[in-house]
Parts: structure tokens; sequence; C-alpha cells
């Protein structure tokens, strides 16, 4: 079954709000096996809803709609699908009462808005809305079916959870459509690609792979698609477990987990305590870490010693040291990590030293030159990197490659 | 100028990433005067490619599209434009080179994939892309203009700041559009908006207030249309100064200025340094500072003291002080802030100690409890502040609030 999506209004043709309605209705379709071709935003105008519902009913069965339902001058929506149904307007009295018993507990006094709110075209379905007074709609023509949701994302998210996804399902037979990502990290997107051509290559028609990029790394979607889950389920499995034998010193995670996630779990496992003494990433390691709730666990704090003065001030990095090799160098990172890890009395320590740019490069050290070091009670590795010359990128690779050198000693050390 | 926006890519469909990039480039070219008409999302399939060309080309004159570019066998974007316009693939010596340019400074052997990337249609405008491989590509056909992009968003933005809506401006005769952009911080968006409504009533018709609103902060944009520049400019700034005064106190600046940045023009002028100590926003407020190249002239670092063991090993906090009133107390924040700045010996520190959540909270102190303090040479402010319940946004607000304290400390002191 295909599907297409079709959001409605003016605030998102200015750019004023990003849509992420059309991700989550897109997901939740792709998750019980519906495909979606096609996503469109349009504007509040009559015409132009009309126009795309003619076009999309040309590709797709389902159609989905979100936006336009308030009711302000400016929501068109309900109006325009009467029209185009041929409906006729009429108080429906379910929509009414829902409407009332979820005004009544907030002490609110229903007025003419909220009454016109339960006018609905009288040859759709009512799709309830748990979370507000503007109602769904299910139209079904000519073996198309178009749902009409509103655009407020609690409550489009609460009429697909609690509704639209449950009906889809026992309404028609559905193929398997199942997903496995794995993240991998520090070996850029096309070296990837090479490295992956004859596993692209072998794959079974219904699967496909995808590259998802961002700073330092890169996520690799496998999609499969067949008529019963459990086989795709099989399939997707063994190819998954091809791709990470080919790539294996890249692979840190798979699905949705996170490096800071991972890194808290090992630690938590270890009964381990980490700290970072943080230079060119200003803190960046840290505010990682400490977005995973409960990072108070494993999680000491760290030493943003973004000056020479607080290298040797707090860190106790001797001046001599810096004078001698700079604070990008082996020596100085290596310090930094040690001294963190002895100073806070912490089991392992992340530093980074590097010149993250636009400024201070030198033909010596050029803008992106980094050293990282990871430091466990019997274990240093140090290792310089040269990055690019974007600063906010800079300090994102650096610290997607030091949390993940630090996995690397955690798993090392198991 | 009516425009269209065409995003390419199957992660947007199955809804696993958010398409940020259309509202981007919707918001980029409404601000020069041009309205987009349409976003469209589609697959990386060739004839659904060409299938929404034709159709996007019936109804605007400027198409621009996103994505699909890559060096991978999923990206097929590039091809399906040369097949569309009937184009020759060559190698254009001057995107070769501009890889070149790219990848050396980096050590990245340049590859078959990456060469592959400076082939491109033989009928096409080159569009530079400064942060990437993959080149934009400018088509012009029967008075329709295509402009072909990466989807990585920062690619892509590179390219529309840097060339696309300059080309755009001076090619073509587009009406006058002007923003103001007030930013305010600490008031919510409904207060504001109660308090700006005989302002909103009073608007000349060819003006707009948008509220864009981001934890602890609200953007207020103000966007006028017309004939003739300086006369839409003239109204505006009127306009903007009346906007200002009913607010005076909730405005920190205007346009697209950071709050990290302001604080460190003020601490430059004053020629003064800052460090902070940071408990619940572990990093976050450091890492905002670091953000602005040239930060290391004013800021020397942070003590992320996220467990109380740091707060007493490394600020030397009195345990006993911990004991009697919590980490998370007027005292502690007070003691953090200003221990952290004779410690560091700088002029001024920022302190914050609070319950981000999830856990943590108690009926006495529930999540959302927070105390951040300022401290200079003279004064020391430290106030106590009730967020939600939500851990990101609760970090974001401590952070942004603590920045905008500083600055109103800083400018009390001029």
């Amino acid at each position: 079954m295909i599907a297409e999506i079709i959001t409605i209004g003016d605030e998102i043709l200015i750019g004023q709000v990003i849509d992420s309605n059309s991700a989550f209705i897109a997901e939740s379709l792709n998750s019980i096996g519906i495909s979606v071709g096609q996503i469109t935003s349009i504007g509040d105008t009559a015409d132009q809803i009309k126009q795309t519902l003619d076009e999309a009913s040309l590709r797709a069965e389902l159609i989905l709609i979100t936006g336009g339902l308030g009711p302000t001058r400016d929501d068109i929506t309900k109006k325009t699908l009467a029209e185009y149904f041929g409906s006729k307007l009429i108080v429906n009295e379910e929509a009414l009462s829902m409407i009332e018993k979820l005004l009544t507990p907030r002490g609110v006094q229903m007025n003419e808005l909220n009454r016109s709110q339960a006018v609905l075209p009288d040859n759709c379905e009512l799709i309830p809305n748990r979370f507000g007074t503007a109602m769904g709609m299910w139209f079904t023509r000519k073996g198309r079916h178009f749902i009409s949701m509103p655009g407020v994302p609690y409550e489009m998210k609460g009429m697909m959870t609690g509704f639209i996804l449950i009906q889809l399902r026992e309404r028609f037979r559905l193929p398997a459509v199942e997903h496995r990502t794995i993240l991998t990290q520090g070996v850029p997107e096309s070296h990837l690609a090479m490295r992956l051509e004859q596993f692209e290559d072998q794959l079974p028609g219904n699967i496909k792979l995808a590259y998802l990029p961002s700073p330092g790394m890169v996520r690799l979607r496998l999609t499969a698609k067949g008529a019963e889950k459990q086989a795709v389920r099989d399939l997707l499995e063994k190819e998954a477990e091809k791709l990470v034998k080919i790539i294996p010193e890249a692979v840190y995670g798979q699905e949705d987990q996170k490096l800071e996630a991972i890194i808290g779990e090992l630690l938590l496992q270890k009964n381990a305590t980490l700290v970072t003494a943080e230079s060119c990433t200003g803190g960046t390691i840290a505010q990682m870490i400490v977005s995973v709730p409960g990072a108070s666990r494993y999680f000491a704090g760290s030493v943003v010693a973004y000056s020479n003065d607080l290298k040797t001030r707090i860190l106790g990095i001797d001046k001599a040291l810096i004078d001698k090799y700079g604070a990008v160098s082996r020596q100085v990172a290596g310090a930094m990590a040690e001294n963190v890890r002895l100073l806070c009395r912490s089991d392992y320590a992340i530093a980074t030293s590097g010149i993250a740019g636009p400024d201070g490069g030198t033909p010596d050290k050029p803008v992106g030159t980094t050293w990282i070091a990871v430091a466990s009670p019997h274990k240093m590795i140090c290792e310089p990197f040269q990055f690019s010359d974007v600063r906010d990128r800079n300090i994102q690779r650096t610290s997607v490659t030091a949390l993940n050198m630090l996995r690397k000693l955690l798993l090392a050390e198991n």
C-alpha cells in the first residue's frame, strides 16, 4: 500500500515552522508496512488543497492530511474537504459530546467557536481527538482513503497511535517492512561506500542500503520489505551481520543508540567513573555525557581548561611542557588526561587539545590539528587527528572521536 | 516570483530524518521576496524526480532541489537531472580543483568516488560547495530555473547564503521584503503575546509579527513588504522601536545576534575574563561560549562540577555547606561562582546548580528547581528558578538564563 502525506499551512511555506509531523506520520506508516511515496506541503488555499488531493489520489491509495482544522478564519481544510467530497456540514452529536467532555473539566465555557468544531461533513467517519476540539475525519471514495488530522503535533500523534494505525492494520493486509541501522564512527562516507560496494551488489532486491552522515559519524540503514515479517527480519539480520563483518572497527552501535549512552552503560558495568579535561571542545563532551539521564552515576565532571593558564593552575600541567611542545601536542593532551583523572580520583579520563579555528593555525599545526587522549588506571592512548577548517564541525568531530576512543578502551579492558 | 522546493531522499519518506532544509530554504527565499508555493518530498527514484520536476515547473519559475548528490549509489539526483536536461556528464575541471583543495589539507587521499563528484552535466552552471565534495548545479530552461543542492544541511546552507541568494537578488527584480528580529529572554510567549496585543492590532496591513520560541527565548520577527525598499525599512524601524519600548526588560539583542557573542563583546570592551562553574548544565554554558570564534580572548574555562565530590575537591566548596543546604541552593551556587572566580583569577563567573531531571526531584525541590549565580569583583547575584520537567529544555533554559543574567550584570557595571 502506498500513502501520501499532505501538510497544510502557510507557516510551513514561509519557513516559520519545521514540518516534523510528516516524519512522525511517515515513520508510523512504515512501521506497519505502508510506504510513503510523497510528502507535499501546501498553503491554506482551497484550490491548492483540491488540486493536491486530485494529484495524490492518482498515485496513492491512502492520503493523510494535517493542518487547517482550527476554529479560526485561516483554517479552511474542513470546509474544503466538505466541498471536495460533496458533503453536507452538520452537527455531529458524538463530536459535540466529546468536545463538552474535554472542556468541562478544564472549566471552559463552551462558546460558538468550540461548538463549530462539532460541525462535520455528513459522509466522513469521525476520528476522536483526545487532546483537542478539532476532530479527525476519514473519507472513502473510489477505493481511496483520505484521513484529515489537526496540525498540532500531540493531537495528531494521539490520533495516529490511538486510532488510525490500529484501524489501518485491521482494515488492510499489509506487507512487512523492517529496518536495521548500524552506527559507525571515524570512517568517511566515501571510504565506507568503497568497502561496502561488493556487499551492496550482492544484496537481495528487496533490501536497500542508505548512508546517513553527520560530523564524524555515518549511520548505515538497511531496509527490507516482504510478505512475511519473520522472514524479512531473518534476512535483514543475516545481511546486517555480513555488513558489520566488513567494517567491524568502524561500528560502535546499532539502531538509535547514542555513543554517550553506550559509554554510560559500559562505565556502569565496571562501576567506574569518568572525567574530562577539555580544551578545544570547550565542554561539548561533558555536555553530551550529561545529556543522558542518570549520568551522575558515572560522570564526575570536567575541567574545561580553555586557557593555558587554567591548564597549569587547575590541571597542574607544567608550564615548561606547554612552552616546549605547545598546548596542542601529544605531551600536553596526555598530561591533561592523566592529571584530571588523578585530581578528580576518577577511573577514566578524556582529554582534548586542538585548533578548532578559524584562527590559531600555523604552518606546522594548521586549523583542525587535534590531539585526543583517553586514560584508564592501566593505559593511556593519545592520537593525533587532522580535521577540517569549520569550527563547529571540528568541535563535533573531536567530541565523537574522543567518545569512541574511550568506548574502545573500555571494551579492551573488559 | 513563485518558487517550489523539492527534497529528495528515501530517509525523509520513511521518517528517519525531519526535513529541516525546506524550512531554511523557505525562510531564506521569503526574506528576499520570493514566495514558496509548495514543498514536495520524494524518494530517490528517477521517474518520480522527473515527474515532480515536470509538475513543479508548471506552477513555479524557480525550483530548488536538495538531496541525492552524495557519491554513493543511492544518490541518483545528478544522473537524473542530466537525463532530464539532456546533458552530457563530463569532468568539470573547476569542480575537480575545488574538491582537491578541500581534501588535501585534511590529508585525505582522493579516491575514485571523490573524483566522480567532479563529473557534472555540461549544460549547468556550477554552484561551489565550500564544505563538501557535492557541487551544486543551476539549470535554466524555458524561463524556469532549477537549482540542485546537497541535502547535508550545512553544505546546503553554505550554498544558499554564499551563492544562490546573492545570485537571485542580482538576476531578478524582487519586491522589497524587510525583516527586523527582536530577541527576548525570560518572558514566556503567551505573556509576550498579551503585552503585545494592542501593538499587533495597530500594525499596518503590510507588516506581520511572528513569534519564534525556543527554550528560554522568544524571537519576535517583524516582516514588511512593499514596492520601495527605503520606505519599507523606515516603517519597520518605527514599529520595531515601538515594540521594544513595550517590553524593554525582555530584549537582549536584535537580528541574529547570539547571547554568547554579545557577552563576548562586553567582556572584550572591559578587557575582562570569564569562567563558569557548572553543575546541572554540565558544560553547556562553556560549550555555548566556546562556539564563538575568538572566545579564547576572554573565556578561561570552566569547572564542570557534576558530582558533589568535585564541588569540594576542585572548587573548594565546604562539604558542610552542601550537607546543610543541599547542592541546589543559594549558598552552594553562590560559593561555586565566587570560588571558581578566585581559583581561576577571573573577573566574572557564572555558576549553575539545579535538578535537570527526570530523577533527583524531592517534594521540597522538584525537578526543574535551579539556582543561578553570576559574580563580578564587586557584586554577586544569585537567583532561584522553577523550570519544567523536561531534562534537555531545563539545561537549555538554565544556560540562556545564566548568560542573560551575566549580560545584565556586565551592563550594570558599565
